[in-house]
Formats: C-alpha cells, structure tokens, sequence
C-alpha cells in the first residue's frame, strides 16, 4: 500500500473554495479531514480529537516554536491552527487528505512536506472575482477593494503551486481536482511498490 | 493559448494498450494522431501525409541520421517509422497528441522532448498477462514464454514513466488516463499565460 495524497487548496477570498471542496467531499466521501488545534475550552460535548485538539494557549506556542502548525489564527484571544503530524499520520495509513488552506498556508506546508499536492484556485477573471465579492453584499466598497488588492497579491504566488484551477463552474473545478488526484495517484513514484511485486511475481 | 501535451503509452504485449488507446479516442475524439513515415511506394488513392508520409529509402536513413525518427522498424524490407516534427507543430496549435510507442520509442521522445507525458501501461499480474497472451491462441508456448522475458524486462523499464496506469478493465484504464490528461493541463507551467493575463487585467 502506498501512502495516501495530501492535497491543500487556496485561493483568494471570493473564489469559491468552500464550494468547491464541498463538491469534493461529496464526490470522494472517504478524504480525510483535519482537525484543527485550538486553545479555547472544549464546549457541551465536544471531544478532543473530534471537534478540535484541545491544547492549553502554553502547549499551543509550544507546538508553534515546533513547526508543528502549518497554519493559525487568533480568534477572540484563542489560537485556532492547522497541525502537521495527524496529516502525516493518515497519509501514512494510505489515507488521501484534503486541506483548505490560506495560500501562505499552503506554501508553508509543501515547505514541510515536500509531497504536498497543491492547488491554486483562479477566478474566470478578476472582474468577475469583484462582482462576486459586491454580490456577497456583506462588503462595503472600500473592503472590496482591499480585497480585490489582496486577491491581486495572492494570485502572484500562483507559480509556486502545482496545480491551477479557474473555477469556471463548480462541477468543473471539482471535477478537475478529482482528475489531479486520480493522476497524482497513478504518477510512477506512488506506484512503485505495485511495479515491483509484479515483478518479485 | 498553450502547447498541445504530448502522451505517449506504452507496455508490454498483451497488455491490451490497442484496446485502451481506442477507447480513449472513443472518449476523447479530438486527439491528434502521429502519421508515420514509410519508405514503401504510396498505393492506390494514398497521398502524402494523409495515410503515410512517403518518403526514399535514402531519405529516410537521413530523417534517422538526424534524430528525426521517434522510432522505426523494417517490415517487408521498407522503413515505418514516427516523426517527431509533425508531433511537435500540433503541440505548438495548442493540439494534444496522443502516441502509441514502444517502451523504447516512449523513452527516446521524453530525451528529446522532456515535456512529453509518458504512461507505461501494466497488468494486473504476470499471471494475467500469461493468460492474455495464452488466450490470443496464435502464439506457441515458446514464443509466449519469449513474450513473458520481453515483458519483464519492459516492466523494469517502468521507473522512466511518469505514470504507471494498471489494466484492470479497459473502462478504469481510460477513465485514469483521461484524468492524467485533465491533470496535466492543469498544471501550473502549462497555466503561467492564464494566470499572467489575469494579473495584468
């Protein structure tokens, strides 16, 4: 068995990315998922290692001095990341797992992780990018326009990714991600194994 | 507008690689097709670079002389062989190629042409491509064996493939080297124009 793909997509605010990866995970049920760090206090029910892990904001810096998250935010004095080794784990039992990352994120990963497939999701264009960022109607104008700024910037870091898709349509943009997980799963270097049992035969 | 991709399949006999690349005209009916060259005279309403490009013996022992010649064979004392340039100017249209090689011929284009997709295509097992050829019924237990040591030492070969594709139905074969394709265009380096002309909007 060969190790299961971990493949992050980014993009700029407006693209369509959550869409998008919700068509994914409808069409190829069994990716796995991350769950985030967080150091805010488990609610009702919640589990550590289910919802979240939950870490004291001490154990979290820790984690960060580590290289351990790929990614975190502060939201309402508590950390909320993205942890590199469940990742790694799941790969490794053959797993594929799917990741929605900030383009930073994404960076900061295939820098740790060599393997990481990534994709950079592209608007059709930057007027329509625009005009799906007014029709969200939450943004005053001077917001749009620092996004659209941000977008510009982001869409820069667009060559150091592997993989380019233009969300065009949903069904499109998912159906190109589920064809460059296919094809990263049949490139030689993940089926090498299967070359030479057929070999050892 | 980019470069067609250049694929080019190949695996050992038996394998079922005839089968598999019709079904995926079938699939993909706007792939370009290679015209061979031949040294044989042209017959009946045949014309030049329709069925066959024709040329003299002599020049195709200098088409050979220059690397010209993808790979070639000699059936009834004439030269058949595959050209590289016609390959390469339905590239530059923006054309997708899609080649039936030997597992040399797919090694001797990807030194000449780096870019080229290579899928080497393999059984499900030694046993099973046994009994494929068993199964043609027209080739005697020795050649069969002949066949057997050809397929192994073509399966080594393997590791020079970008992609290894396994013939468990013709259907799955197709469909995986389909999403090869979708997964190549979409590419960053085959992208950097679309992601350019966003930028410079």
């Amino acid at each position: 068995m060969s190790n299961g793909l971990i493949i992050s997509i980014s993009g700029p605010s407006g693209v369509g990315k959550g869409t998008i990866i919700a068509k994914l995970r409808e069409m190829i049920p069994d990716f796995g998922q991350s769950i985030s760090v967080t150091s805010r206090d488990p609610r009702g029910q919640e589990k550590d290692g289910v919802e979240y892990y939950f870490r004291s904001k001490e154990e979290f810096e820790k984690l960060i001095a580590e290289g351990e998250i790929i990614e975190y935010d502060v939201y309402v004095g508590n950390y909320y990341g993205t942890p590199l080794s469940p990742l790694l784990t799941m790969s490794g039992k053959g797993q594929d797992v799917l990741l929605d990352l900030t383009v930073a994120g994404s960076l900061a990963l295939k820098e740790k992780f060599e393997e990481t497939v990534t994709i950079f999701l592209l608007p059709p264009s930057l007027k329509e990018l625009r005009s799906r960022l007014i029709g969200r109607g939450t943004e005053s104008e001077e917001l749009v326009d620092k996004r659209m700024a941000q977008a510009k910037k982001e869409i820069e870091n667009a060559p150091e990714f592997d993989y380019v898709v233009t969300n065009d349509t949903v069904e499109q943009a998912a159906g190109e991600i589920a064809a460059i997980v296919a094809a990263e799963h049949a490139r030689f270097v993940r089926r090498s194994k299967e070359v030479d049992s057929l070999l050892s035969e």
